[in-house]
């Protein structure tokens, strides 16, 4: 558990001095971060996103999916509350620590380094992180993770990849979720794919639904592949 | 127009007389804003929501519902594109421009008085801003808004006031939109509202559906009236 001072967390911050050297800190504890999940043969997973678009549910699904292959640890990163770690844990995540960072709107490096005190990495193959929902600050901050995961839901729109597209270039996959949704939508699934190619040719695409559980399997065995 | 450092925009700043000393620069120039909207009779609403919650289809139907009774200039935030400003203006936005923040997650007061250079105030009786998609940090710039909008859409889930307070707790209006998805997301709107009045107990709360239009009268006229 850790918690920032909310006024640590405001920005549009213009001494590029002053950021340049927090980020160069960060990469330091993000690359520590890396050896301890190396060390424990975990592969960490940043899951990014918007508000609402449905992390832990996916999470969820994703622990379902693999139970019985490989368990999955979470540490649950929001402003405050401890309901997605209580959740996830109810749902058979092998263990789980909940970040609350005190209005600040993304996880960093330090935070995933202090709640590793907490986690039990020995008793799982996949570490899933739930970063604060916000498509724009946590792609700047490395946590360490081998795997940035994008999620968007349809009902959030097509032309996201468009209208915040640093985190849609930096992911190494692409989820699309509510794929039940997208119909009533008018989520246009070309489109979209058009728009993430054009920022990101190599970054797989699922598309998902954690309400009907469609396409989940497909990722659970694409995630497990990856950890090699 | 303007444009931010990308590197200006990384956040999770710890020095907190720094951020202090932003701040309370960006306080100054809101209120320099503020007593610009005021000089020309224009109320300005600053509208904040979740990436792909409705802000511009919002914005839309407003212009479209006052139609003949009173101009609405808008402030489009985006990271990058004008796309935005292109569909307001199509829709009768008496005028509309662009800012692209360069990667920045909010709207800076300074941001919105260069904007106002290319703005005709003269031109309308509403301002609405529509901030970059983002829950957590537009909330600490004030831009000099006479009334902050905090949008969500059912989409998003019933939980969000608990997950995002802050701006639940500092804002004028609540409008939830998507209503035509409530039931399909299992959007409770009980809970949503019990929410959000453990942490604000005034603000109206309206409900609306870009989609069908349902509701929309009902908050433009409710906006058009805090104009006094």
């Amino acid at each position: 558990m850790t918690s920032t001072d909310s006024l640590g967390v405001m920005h549009g911050i213009r001494n590029v001095k002053v950021v340049k050297s927090l980020l160069a800190n960060n990469d330091l504890v993000a690359e520590a971060n890396r050896q301890t999940f190396a060390a424990h043969g975990v592969l960490a997973i940043n899951i990014i996103a918007s508000p609402g678009a449905g992390k832990t549910s996916a999470i969820i699904r994703l622990i379902q999916a693999l139970e019985g292959r490989a368990r999955i640890a979470v540490i649950e990163g929001d402003i405050a509350g401890s309901i997605d770690t209580e959740k996830v844990l109810a749902a058979g995540a092998a263990d789980a620590v909940q970040i609350n960072t005190g209005g600040g709107c993304h996880l960093e490096a330090s935070m995933i380094q202090q709640a590793l005190d907490d986690l039990d990495l020995g008793q799982a193959e996949l570490l899933i992180i739930e970063n604060v929902g916000n498509l724009i600050c946590p792609n700047y901050w490395k946590l360490g993770e081998q795997l940035r995961l994008c999620l968007a839901s349809t009902a959030e729109g097509h032309d996201k990849p468009l209208k915040y597209p640093d985190v849609f270039a930096a992911s190494d996959v692409i989820v699309i979720n509510k794929s039940d949704l997208a119909e009533l939508v008018d989520f246009d699934r070309k489109i979209f794919i058009e728009l993430v190619r054009a920022l990101n040719e190599h970054a797989p695409i699922f598309e998902i639904s954690c309400r009907s559980g469609a396409g989940v399997a497909e990722l659970a065995e694409w995630l497990l592949a990856q950890r090699g």
